[in-house]
Parts: C-alpha cells; structure tokens; sequence
C-alpha cells in the first residue's frame, strides 16, 4: 500500500481552502526532511498566501504541483455549485463540515442536471464538500477520487529525497481559474532566474495515450509549448532510457496556462501519467506508470 | 433624493470613455474634500490613464468601484454593437453625440434580435451610446440606468468623508474585458504594499439574495477567493452587527478577476448591494441595502 | 513581384515554432540593414525566447507584427487538429517533415468535419504542417496562404528602412492564446518607458471594410481602447492625406488583447489592411491598401 498516496487523498482541499494540504506537507517535511540528501529553503510566509515552495540548492528547473481539488460548495437550500469541474453520475458521497458539525451525505442530480445534497439537515450555505474517501489498490492500479492531483504532490514529496538543485511548487486555484501561479512565477523568475518549469499533474487515458505505457510527455493541450524544449526533453528521456509516452492534444489545461501568460519568458513541459475517470470520485492510475513519473522528473532535474 | 448619485448616473461613460467620469470625480473632490477628515494624496498622473486613486493615511486595505458603464457603439449604417453586457428589450432611449451634434435615439431589434437606432440622421460609424438619464426615487427603492456602478462610485465618495487609512481606487474596463486593475494592483502593492482588496460594486437579486436584507458579502461567484479571508470579514460584520446577506454564486465577476490573475499575493472580497433588472435601462436597489453597504465599508477600513 | 513578401509566405512558423521566422529575420536584417537609415539595437538574447525587438533611436512607440501563422498538428493515427483556427474546406495541400522526410500531403475532412491527411506514409505524432506555398500577384491583388501576418511583418521590415525612432517587436503565439506579449511589453515599457503600440496585423473584409480604400484604424473589435488615443490617430491621418478606412467590431482579436491586459498603462490600436478569406490557404489582399498601411506607419512613428 503506498501509504504517503492514501494518506495525501484524505485532505480536504478545495480551490479556495488549500490551506489544509498546505499544513499537511509542512507537517510531512517537518517529519522527513531530516532524511532528505540536501535541507531545501521552505517559503511559505504571508507572500505565498497558502502556497508552498522548496529550493534545493542551485535551482534552474522548477516542478509544479497543485495542491487544490475540485469539489462543491452549498449554494442556497439543498442546492450545489462545482468548484472547478468535477463529473458526477448521482449518489456519489461527499464529506465536508460546518458550525453545526461533520457531514456526510449524498449528491443527487436532478432532471435538469442540477446538484443537490441529501442530508438530515440544512447546511450552512457557503460549505464547501468533496467526495468521500475511498482509496484503492490493486497490483496494477490505483482508485480513488483526487489522484488529481495528489499523484503530482506525491511525485515532488518523493523527487525531494534526492533532490540536490531544483525547486518544487505546491500552488492553489488550479481547478478554478488560477490565481497563485503569477505570483509564484514572478518569484522564481526575479528571485532565482528560473526559466523552465515543469507540471506535475495527471492527464488522461485517450485513443493515443494507454495504461502501462509510461509517464506521459504532453507535446500540447489547449495551450502550445516551446516546441524546441519539449524536442529536447523527448531526446533525453529516450537516451535515459525511461518508458514514456507522448500526448498531443486540442484541449484540456493545467497551470502552464499561467506560466506561458506570465510576463516571463519561461519554457515548460507537462510531464504526468494518464488516469481514467478524470474528475469523478473513482480517478484510475496504473503505478507502472507512476514508476515512470519519478524516474523522469529525478533524471530532468539532473540533466535538464 | 439622493443627489450626488442622481448626479453621477448622469455622466456617460461607456468602457473605453471613462475620462468623462475621471473629470466628474476630480471635480467632485475639489469641491469636497476640504471637509473630508483626512486630505488624500490623488494619484491621476499619465501612468493612471484615464483611472484614479486616493490614498488616505497609511493604507492596508482598498476598494475599488469602475467607472465604466455598458453601452453601445454605432457600427456601419444603423447596426450598433454592445459595449459589455447591456440587456435590451427594444425602445430603450439612448443618447451621445458625435461630431454633426447631440444625439438621442431609439434603440430597435430586429427579428434576430440585433440592435439598431432609430434616428432622423446617419450617427458616425464609432460613436458610443448609452441610455438616457431616468433617475427615480421612492421611499424604499432608487430606480435608474448604470446604479451599476454608480452606487459603487458613490460608496467610496461618501466612505471618503471619514477615512483615514485606506485606498479609493476608481477603475476603467470592467464592463468590457478589463484593462486597468493590473497596473493599479501594480501600483497598490508595489507602492504601497496593499494585500487586502475589497470591490465595491453591486450584484443581483436572486433566489438567495433579497432586497431590504442588507450588503451582500459573496463567498464566490465565477472567481472563488481565498476562503479564511471571506471568514474574517463574516466574523467582523456580524461582530459589529451589520445587516448583511451572503451569495454563493457560479456565475458572475467582476474586477476581482483581475486582482486574482495578478502577479501579487492578493486577497479580495466582493461587498455590495444587490439589484433587480441588471444592465438594463432600470437598474432597482433598495436604500436599506445602500445604507448598510456604506457601514460594512466603514467598518472594514477601520478594521480589517 | 513583391519578392520580400513571396519569401515571407514560404517560412514554415506555426506557433511555437517562430523559431523559423526568426533566423529569417534576422539573416535579412545582416543583408540589408546596412542601407537603413538608421542602424537598430537588435535584442534577440534568451529573454526573448523565439522573439525578436529591433530598437531604433530613442523610441516612444512600438508596432507588433506576429511571426506565427495558424497550422495543424498531427494527432493519433491520421487524426490533425488545429494550431490557433485554421478555415478548410478539404483538399488543402499541406507541407512539414518528420524524422522520416519531407511531407507533402492532403488534407480530408471526414463527415464530422474532423480533420486528417492523406499520405503515403503515418506521419510522427506531434508534427506540425501548414499550407503549402502557392503566392500569386496580380495588377490589383495579392493572393497567398499566411498573408496574416506575413503582411504584417513585411510592413515593419519596409518601415525600418527609414525608421528613426521606434520599436520593431515580432513575436509569438498569436494565433494560439498568446504567451510572448507579456514579456515583451514590460521589456519596452521597463527599459524604453514606451507606452504607446500599434498592432501591425490584418483585418477582414466586411460590410463596412472593402478593398482598394486603404488601411483599417479598427476603433474597436473584442477589445476596447481608449478611445482619446484613436481619435488621436484619425486625426493626424486626416491631417497627412492618407487613404484610411475605419472599423467598428465586436468580435475578432489581436495581439492588442495581452497589451491590453497587462500591468502596465499602455494605449495600442490596430493598424492594418483587410483581407479576404481569414485563415484560409487563399488570403487575399489589395495592394493598394498595403501601399497605405507603410504611409500611415511612417507618418504616425514620426508624428503620433
């Protein structure tokens, strides 16, 4: 059992409310840093609102994780909003809690589509819910909501080990519209010079892209990279020898959007495994390709 | 009757034309502002454009009212396209002028409901429209074109006359993709070090939000801020029992969008009144609500 | 033969492949900037990634031409999609090359308008295409794929032949959400202080643009801008006799939109003459109003 992954998808965390995942990573390094080959610096005062960063050493690459989930928030009456876009079939549950206490209750949808709770009473409107834990295992796979995107936390807590240059980003707001990436770039532009930046989040499976297959090289989403830095990190990975995929597709983003609109000119690559079932309460990764995910990023800070 | 906002509703200033209101707002604070408890530094020089801001004290904290309205632009022949988000049924009264002189027209839709004029004379290709002055007052409503954002602008002139620290920004664009509020957030923080932003402008009128039940304090609409910074303020209010509702909304926004997109580490929160019939020529706010929009604002500047 | 112009349409540079363009850019300034009146700064160091600025003088304004041209990517199996928007209708010839060689090949449109080529071979997922050269002149017109924005560009390499002082800026990602106009507006406005742009770029034909009546001043299209600056333009264009045409749109965008958006205060308007078939691999111009746009830019980098 990947204990460190189980644990990370029990934190409630919704765009907005980042907080909680925020203490619970400086709870962790609090724990493990000692272990770690090289003692990172740890920004996280009233500029990073509650975002996180860790440098190591002489950083020239920076990896990005988003802390926040999508989820739900009370609206009035018995009636839900999304935070970001989370993809519901009915009877999914959801936990969350208000002045009156801890909740667990039901989704139910409507003939219009609409969200409602189920509840044995009124929640305070304003309450943000997520989907109950219900994390899984099996040789092959991993199930459980929010691998989006606790699979790219876990991926920079492990990277942190034997991290000796490089910086890792912990941000907020990334299934909402965004809103930490532009101070957190302007940061690691101004403070360290940093100019490339990878995403460590998930995509997902597609006619072109399987389980089993590798981490996943994204060549283009809705937004369009330097396609000169994404060559150059395709030739590395196969002299590395390291199993991966490539993805090209029309749609879909992530927090390069930010980095690319950013008045910085910063180079980035989306590098994460693909999963199923993106969004809903059962996200589907194969830990082969998880495999994948920590071998690439150990070797791109080494030689990127 | 409330003259200084029947006054201001007067003054057409469609996104892209605010210096009109600019000059309205300047001339204003000549005549007033040798009452006003604190003088503030007015910062109006070119780098502002057509925008403003008085800052008062040492300010922690801004809010911010655009001064831009929806309106119309005259396109080829009798065509006229929307300046933002105006909401038309037909026969609405529009006036402006151009070079042959004034203009007040009729406005007309089609079958495909796309806007036209009515005029006794071809208006040149460019001008700007806006609908024509209908202020009304009774005991518990205010009724008149563009209270979005007059009312706004009026909150800060009014909360100007007792400040002491704080920055009353006056913004362009809102209503038509923005433009301004990044070199203000700019200004704030970089000059400043302001990190807490209020917006002064109004909302709706919905199935959770009712007329006479106090300033709305909204939790989310499109854009959702960080969640401990709206707690706060919730906390305050009710400590200083102030009338006031909350809105949990998916839709909508306003130039909060923009402080969130910035490069700085901002929190922000929507506080304004609620009115029916939104971008429409009668625009409806309940006086109750103005008046507990004016103590919220007080309040917070003194203690947030 | 506009033999400048005809080599410009043959450049492959979709975006994030500007790359192209730019050492055609600047192989052309080594030959011929020696005749120029005036020798420019050539900034073109890592900063600008695949961007380029030629700073001539002391200058206070800047004109934009994009170097990137819309094109397709190739997906899975014989699947493309869209680089920025492409207009097909099928059995456009279209040309890139892959490890494996040089490509020429047939683009299809399935029943769902989905688009995929036609070659003798797969072609490397992850490899972009654009259309195949084929420019012609004839008394009145010019007819070639990628006139937007080789037009554009042609434009600043005429202007900086008897240029004195201003900025020549091309840059990237136009035609695909942007993403070099950040850097490269604080970059002239942090180093220069230049707060005046102009959008060097084409335009359509509509029901208020013909051909042969010159250069478009666009007062307005999805952007709004401050209107003072464009009435200032069509005042010196009156005054200098240059054959112009106004525009009023609601729809349609520009690199004008990241300059509009950014943290500076900076006035732009865009200049440029109408084509007939957007995006299409038969974009058609007037000669007559290319003939304009050089006058107007002459005239406004000495006079606005």
């Amino acid at each position: 059992m990947n204990e460190l992954l189980k644990s990370l998808s029990k934190v409630h965390s919704p765009s907005g409310e980042e907080v909680n995942m925020k203490e619970y990573i400086i709870n962790y390094i609090d724990q493990h840093a000692s272990k770690w080959k090289v003692k990172p610096q740890i920004f996280q005062d009233e500029y990073f609102q509650d975002s996180l960063v860790l440098v190591f050493g002489n950083p020239t690459l920076a990896a990005f994780a988003h802390m926040d989930t999508t989820g739900f928030m009370v609206r009035y009456q018995d009636q839900l909003i999304h935070i970001g876009g989370p993809e519901v079939s009915g009877d999914e549950m959801l936990v969350g809690n208000d002045v009156l206490g801890d909740i667990e209750c039901k989704l139910a949808l409507n003939e219009e589509h609409q969200m409602h709770y189920k509840f044995g009473r009124a929640i305070i409107s304003g309450t943000s819910l997520s989907y109950k834990n219900n994390y899984h295992e099996s040789d092959q796979f991993i199930t459980s909501p929010y691998l989006d995107n606790r699979v790219g936390i876990y991926n920079l807590l492990k990277i942190a080990e034997s991290l000796e240059n490089g910086a890792l980003v912990f941000s907020c707001w990334e299934e909402h519209g965004g809103g930490s990436v532009p101070f957190l770039t302007k940061f690691l532009y101004e403070k360290f010079q940093i100019k490339k930046m990878l995403i460590s989040d998930i995509t997902w499976v597609s006619d072109g892209v399987a389980f089993h297959k590798g981490v996943v090289v994204s060549f283009r989403d809705k937004n369009i990279p330097r396609r000169s830095f994404i060559d150059n990190i395709v030739k590395l990975t196969i002299q590395n020898e390291i199993s991966f995929q490539i993805e090209v597709e029309a749609y879909g983003s992530s927090d390069a959007k930010e980095i690319q609109q950013s008045p910085y000119p910063i180079d980035w690559c989306f590098i994460g495994p693909p999963i199923e079932n993106a969004h809903s309460d059962h996200e589907k990764i194969s830990k082969q390709d998880l495999d994948s995910m920590l071998s690439i990023y150990s070797m791109l800070f080494n030689k990127l």
